[in-house]
Order: C-alpha cells, then sequence, then structure tokens
C-alpha cells in the first residue's frame, strides 16, 4: 500500500463529515476520499441485515478506490456490520465510531457510571455497553493480575467474576436512544425549545443515574453539545468522531502509512466527495458539520 | 382485466397505511398488495431523480402482482414522480393523492385562501400549487364560459387572463413544507409538547394569512390532525387518503372493475404486505395509522 493513498471515509449520509471534520484536524496532510449514501439515508432506523448490506455496498465502492484505511464514519453501521466491512476490506485497515469512544469512556469515568446516547440501531445493538465492559475486564484483570497475581492463576473462570465485579461496581453503562436527535440537527434545530425538550426528556434517566461522561454516539450529535451540556452540565461529553480521528492517525503512524507532510503551511485538503443524492441544504449543513461547505460532489450510484 | 384482481398501493413506507384505511373504509370488499419500501425511508428529502427511480421499483412490483389499480398513497411520489409511475403502468389506471385533495381543497374553501403542507419534497415540487390554481382556471372558465360566453369566444389568450385572476383574486394557496412531522408522528409524540410548538412555528404563516381550508399533504398528517386543530381552529382539513379513496372508488364503479360484494357482512379484509425492510415499531405504528396491527409483512427486494 502506498502512503499517497487516500483514507476512505462513509457515511449513511452526511453526518460523517463531523468525522471528516476531526480527521482533517488530525491528519490534514491526507488524502481523502468521503461516500455519503444519501440516498438510502436513515440507516440508525433500519434492520440489521439492511444496514449490513448497505455498508457492503459502500465499502466495495471505496474499496474500488484503493483507499489504504477505511473509516466507517457512522455510528450505527459501526454498531451492527463493522466485521461485514472489516471481512470485505481484507487486509486494509478499518476504523469504526464503537471502540475509540468506548476507551475514551473507561478513560473518562471518575463514578464509573457512563451514559451513551444514539440511534435506535446503535443503542439495541448494545455494541457501546459491550465494548465498554469488555475494556473493564481487561483492565480489571490487567490491575488485578499486578495486585494479586496468585488469585488470578488460581482462578480459571477470572472473567466471568471480572465481569459480575466489573457490571455491579466498577462500570456501569446506561444506554439512550434519541431518535429525533438527527432530524432536529439536520432541520438546523440546533438551540430550538422543542429540541431541549425533547433532549430532556431522552436525558432525564441518565441525569438520575448521576452519569459523569456522556457518549456522543451518533455523528450528528456534537452538532448538539451546547444543547446537551445546558441540560446535562459538569459531565465529560465523548465525541465519538475525535477518538476515532486520534486512533486513526496513530494506526497509520504504526503501519508507516502516514502521508508525509508537504512542508507546506498553507493547508489544502484533498478530498473527493461523493453521493448517492443530493440532499437537501447540502451546502448550509455541510458547511455545519465539516467547517467549510462542499459545492459539488459527484453523484455515484452503488 | 378482472374485477377480483387486487388493488396496488404503494408509498415510501408506511405512511400509506392511513390511505389504505380510507380504502378499506370506501372499498371493502377489494383485494389489495401493499408495498412499503421500508428500506430506503424517507423520500421526502430525496431529489426528484433518486424518487423517480423508486417509484418505478415500486410500479415493477405491483405490476408483477397483476394489480386492476395502482394507488400511489404517498404525497411526496405523487408530486414528483407521477407521470413515470403512469407510464410504466401503462393501461391499468394509477391514481395519486394530488389530484384528489386539490379538488376537495377548491370545493371546500369560501374564502379562496388555501393551506398546504407537506415533505421539503412535495411543497417545493409547486405539485398542489399548480393542480389548484389548474383546476381554478378550468372552474373559472366553465363559469365565464356560461355567463359571458360571447367574452370567451372573442379572447384567444382566455387561460392565461384568467390565471391571473384567478391567482390574484378567485384562489390563493400558501405552502409550507414541515419535515420534522414524519419523525415526530413515527416516534409517536403525536400529543408531544415539542411537536406542537414546532407545528405552531410551521403553521404561523398559513394563520397570518387567514386560509379557512387545509390540506393535509403527507399521509402520515392524519395522525396529528387533533393537534393541528388545537393550533388552527375553523379551517377544514382535507385528507389527501380520503379523496383519493373515494376517487377510486368512482374510477373502479366507472370502469365496471369493482369487486362484487361477497354477500357477508362479515368483511375480513384481503391485504397482503410487502415491505423492503421490517422497521421498528412496526405493529405498533401499523396500528395507530390502518386500525388494526400487522404482524407478518413479507420482506422482498426490489
Amino acid at each position: 500500500m502506498k502512503k499517497t493513498e487516500a483514507i476512505g471515509v462513509f457515511d449513511s449520509g452526511i453526518g460523517g463529515l463531523s468525522v471528516l471534520k476531526q480527521l482533517l484536524r488530525f491528519l490534514p496532510n491526507e488524502n481523502y476520499v468521503y461516500l455519503g449514501d444519501t440516498a438510502r439515508v436513515p440507516y440508525g432506523n433500519k434492520s440489521d441485515a439492511t444496514v449490513k448490506q448497505y455498508a457492503e455496498d459502500c465499502t466495495k465502492f471505496l474499496l474500488g478506490k484503493n483507499v489504504k484505511l477505511i473509516v466507517v464514519a457512522c455510528n450505527t453501521v459501526s454498531a451492527v456490520a463493522l466485521e461485514a466491512v472489516q471481512k470485505l476490506a481484507g487486509e486494509i485497515p478499518v476504523i469504526g465510531m464503537i471502540q475509540p469512544a468506548a476507551t475514551a469512556a473507561i478513560q473518562s469515568t471518575n463514578n464509573g457510571k457512563i451514559g451513551i446516547i444514539g440511534t435506535r440501531a446503535t443503542i439495541q445493538s448494545n455494541a457501546y455497553s459491550k465494548a465498554i465492559y469488555e475494556l473493564a475486564v481487561r483492565q480489571n484483570i490487567e490491575q488485578n493480575t499486578h495486585r494479586h497475581s496468585e488469585l488470578v492463576s488460581e482462578s480459571p473462570d477470572i472473567n466471568k467474576v471480572t465481569l459480575k465485579q466489573v457490571q455491579g461496581d466498577s462500570v456501569q453503562v446506561f444506554s439512550q436512544e434519541c431518535p429525533l436527535f438527527v432530524p432536529l440537527v439536520e432541520e438546523g434545530f440546533l438551540h430550538h425549545q422543542a429540541t431541549k425538550q425533547i433532549a430532556e426528556e431522552y436525558l432525564s434517566g441518565l441525569i438520575e443515574e448521576s452519569i459523569d461522561t456522556l457518549v456522543l454516539g451518533c455523528t450528528h450529535y456534537p452538532m448538539l453539545s451546547q444543547l446537551l451540556r445546558d441540560i446535562i452540565p459538569n459531565v465529560v461529553q465523548i465525541d465519538s468522531g475525535e477518538h476515532s480521528a486520534v486512533y486513526a492517525l496513530r494506526l497509520l503512524a504504526a503501519q508507516s502509512l502516514l502521508c508525509e507532510a508537504n512542508n507546506d503551511y498553507i493547508m489544502k485538503h484533498n478530498i473527493q466527495f461523493y453521493v448517492t443524492d443530493y440532499p437537501n441544504h447540502f451546502y448550509e449543513l455541510s458547511k455545519n458539520l465539516l467547517g467549510f461547505g462542499i459545492d459539488t460532489p459527484e453523484l455515484v450510484g452503488l
């Protein structure tokens, strides 16, 4: 694989542009191919089987562009179809949204109470809970191994025991689906009283549980960051896009696949944009999510 | 064509079940095939080209079921792709949502001020305005012909002149896109304070214009009928599904294609349901829209 090959990024629509924004922050010198499946958006309320099929279509398209890395810039796809994408991608590394954000959540929490918000498909998959519990178990085992090495070696069933301890004492995950957030964001209702009311209802359970960390488990949700902070202050918000971008930087560096810096302080991003349909408000929405507007994405069929 | 062949009904998703409900009311003895393209729902924010392609896929599916009539139970498709459906359907008659509701609106209005609410695609197509203005012109011409037959025969440019008169004096159409209504309905926020606030904003312009007739130009909107009545009382609400069902009844009767009543007072609806994805809340939503729940729609690819 060549270092100059592009990083492929795909999403069900344009929410993934918030992930691309983070990638550009950490990896400004890379070449990018972004695909938004805007003709079939949204994925978040659809069945696993359908999401898997659509994710495979997107993956094939990016593989056709000879990308060196695939970033699944969609929490729903990451939650229910990451394995399918990885299988298709073969040796091309794949980064999803879940694992990096789960790791950041574990690192962030002090009281062990982590809240997750996402689309219905993401939440119902339990992908975040599973990832967080597994990480906590591993962390716990490492701590236990260090502190009580004799005990560990005596217990063949340590995983199971530790899992219970973790779920009971160390880490608790509280999940909440927020299906109206995506349409509200796409309509620009970012600071609207109606959005606040709906958010208050969605978050009431998490507030009651005194979470100290909140994973924004959907690429649209960073746009609601301020509104969520007003409703539930004093929690650390985890932006899944940000942590995935950091992960991408580390992965490319480890595999010596970073595109060489062009020694030019004037950044000019090299991004090819593809969509399967021209969405409404495309310019405004892309500007909100990405920081700059996109005039001319290329229309493609999958 | 046989009278016993089914009526084919399709929609981007399950909103069209509110149309099927009206069809069952006026045509209870018919056989039905209902197709919901739930894998690619919604259509309402997508481009005309994509909506047309999806509508053609749905039409082909229904034609494969040998239907005797196609009801396009989706305002968006009716607004931007009815011609494409008609072309594919050939001799099979096609009924859309726009024309029957436009006719009902013209008949209903006293002050000539008609409001239309719908998805973004429906409103931006101007399909309702065009249909209403054309009907008003025709009505006006007929009235003029009757009253001033000499004048009409003297004026070769009567259409143009009358159109201006109609737009200026007789009928005015005020349109408002309401893109958040569909997700709010699908999430069951039918009487929610947030929905009311959003609806108040959407409708404020129509209220200012003192409309006396409001076309619910989306199959989901009848579910918001009561909430809309609270916000804008004293207007006649036009349910596009209801008027299309009446039109279907008249069309089948005129073409001697009505399924004979089975002389059985115990109605048992004969409906085959097909979807392209199993949507969330399917049972509950179908129960709300249709009046009874559907357990087992058949999953199909298009």
